[in-house]
């Protein structure tokens, strides 16, 4: 799909189809498309944890009290952060989220619906998330990206211009 | 160009070829791609101040203390957020870095080079940005985004796979 169009015309599914796993291909092209976001410096702050198993998106799920057509997805990843890699949270969060918006455009672009569920910075869902995957205490949970079929094919409806939101030469 | 070419392919330009504003068309596209970006609730948080005047790109370049070679592009995006609309830093810096990535990619996608620079979370380089700006106290400048032609055609290199930031199934 064309960039612009997939820009303008994703939106967030709730509902999937239940389906088996993705392609190994697809996994990789949305892991790579998250890994091709721009970072602070040099050091990259982001890691990966993919989830497959219905058992585990549905304790993901119910952890979160996300709704429960979310555990039908293919898929669910939880982007983190690696404060060793870069100290300042306010730094991997900048790169985390342009990290998770590649991947919901990258699922998008392949036909496929995502929901992008924050974790950061509810201290919270944070702490949950972190012993749920026994993260290592220099790891947090960001966001969680549910992937998979959606349950209704989406119109395709580009977002509104809001012209009162850009402003020319000063505010 | 294919959305996942332009994330994987896309790369900061530093240095620009002096060339007339952007066609209006290309500046509607970059900020609607911008604004296409999902949000933590409802209300958006982001504003964008669009800088075309040289003399403006060559005094934020100066006062960012950013390499003169910036100034060059044709046109400079300040992403602001505005605390009325989204009161948690944590919420509208996520919101603020999905629509400047939205806003890089659109401009890979139509040839442009970009180059996000951070303002937030410098306390300086905000306050220094939001005075120049004549930004309201409840808004603040996030980041910003120089676009332009780029003075060397960027080489089409994909950015490597990091395999071992992947984890599957738990840490």
């Amino acid at each position: 799909m064309e960039t612009l169009r997939a820009i303008v015309t994703r939106r967030k599914t709730l509902k999937y189809k239940p389906s088996g796993p993705l392609s190994k291909t697809a996994r990789t092209d949305l892991l790579r498309a998250a890994m091709s976001a721009p970072s602070a410096g040099k050091k990259k702050p982001w890691h990966f944890v993919v989830l497959e198993e219905d058992e585990a998106l549905r304790e993901l799920t119910g952890l979160l009290r996300e709704r429960d057509s979310l555990h039908s997805a293919a898929m669910a990843t939880v982007v983190c952060a690696d404060a060793k890699e870069q100290e300042h949270m306010g730094h991997w969060a900048i790169d985390c989220s342009a990290a998770t918006q590649n991947l919901i455009l990258a699922a998008h672009d392949k036909g496929l619906g995502s929901a992008w569920l924050r974790i950061f910075p509810s201290k919270s869902r944070m702490k949950v998330v972190g012993e749920f995957l026994d993260l290592p205490d220099h790891v947090s949970a960001f966001s969680v990206v549910f992937v998979g079929e959606a349950k209704q094919p989406l119109t395709e409806r580009a977002a509104a211009l809001q012209a009162e939101r850009a402003h020319w030469g000063r505010w």
